[in-house]
């Protein structure tokens, strides 16, 4: 069927690219542009093109701030600077800005280091990082993912960081709050279990 | 973090109306659009604007088809005309195709009566799938999905036939291939008892 629409697929090949546009989202997606008028598709390839041109990564943190105005986090005065929580992408980082509970400074490492997907050190912002922690650094607290990958990028990270008096934290790993034990992971509940708390 | 950056904003508030691109799914299509060179987002674009002014629906199946080209199913001289199969939309559409167990023509309402949605009958291809209905044409399957708008919709189109001698039929309800009973569904297993079929 798709073969008979030559001009649907290659609008499709290039909505598959689009990371999480499943096979069976991105027939939704495409009815969707095609049931759009002209008016509304020129309305968003501009804001697509706009976007593009003026979002660029402040080059302290690695954030997308807007082009020609300073960094929303590091010239936010009333953030600690001498905190810097450490992410893979922009997603992580927005997550840890909903819980409202982190009020340092952020650096984004752009991924983690995969050897099997061809992603090494240098392929991330860990240099720049290193750099970044200076005597006014207390601490760096790493908000990975919790995948082998996350843990053996701060474990790399760890070893860079030797010499500098800096203290590196992770993020607590324990059983997610309102669930229910019968449905958590042995691992985790055994993680739980190693680093309970005293009520 | 979102309120600085008002040009992303502008183009999520173009994402965020593109139907199953959920809130987070969005921000990871924002930061990939936002990581693409510029000339994959011309590209994107050509391909967006492309598709859109060379695709039209066949005006008596309303599948799309590239314009100026024969509709690929009225067309097909190798389908069964007899039997037309009512579709909702072009995924059913395509669910039904992958199945390749069917071999007729197809109708595409363009969705389902709901009056909650404002979704009147004279916004669906109904009249013209009843003026479709003529002597030559044995059988309608119906193949909606199960929900309660879905079978008013058959029950509503079945009125309107009323007079015409054309059978009209459903998909089967039932218990899925490669299922545990356990996890179906009260109302389905019973279902499945009573259209029970002798071995």
């Amino acid at each position: 069927m798709i073969d008979r629409l030559p001009t649907v697929k290659k609008l499709m090949r290039h909505l598959q690219q689009v990371p999480f546009l499943a096979s069976k989202n991105m027939y939704r997606v495409t009815s969707y542009f095609l049931q759009l008028d002209d008016e509304r598709i020129e309305q968003f390839c501009r804001a697509l093109k706009e976007a593009k041109a003026r979002v660029v990564l402040c080059q302290a943190c690695f954030v997308w701030q807007e082009q020609n105005e300073q960094c929303s986090f590091c010239f936010d005065k009333s953030r600690d600077s001498s905190i810097i929580c450490v992410v893979e992408t922009w997603h992580e980082l927005l997550v840890i800005e909903r819980t409202e509970a982190f009020r340092g400074l952020y650096h984004v490492l752009g991924g983690v280091i995969s050897p099997l997907e061809g992603v090494g050190p240098k392929d991330l912002k860990i240099e720049e990082l290193v750099a970044r922690v200076t005597s006014g650094v207390v601490e760096l607290v790493f908000a990975m993912n919790q995948t082998p990958e996350g843990e053996a990028t701060v474990a790399f990270i760890a070893r860079k960081l030797h010499g500098k008096t800096v203290k590196v934290s992770c993020l607590a790993k324990g059983i997610p709050i309102g669930s229910n034990l019968e449905f958590v992971d042995r691992l985790t509940v055994g993680k739980a279990l190693a680093d309970r708390k005293l009520f």
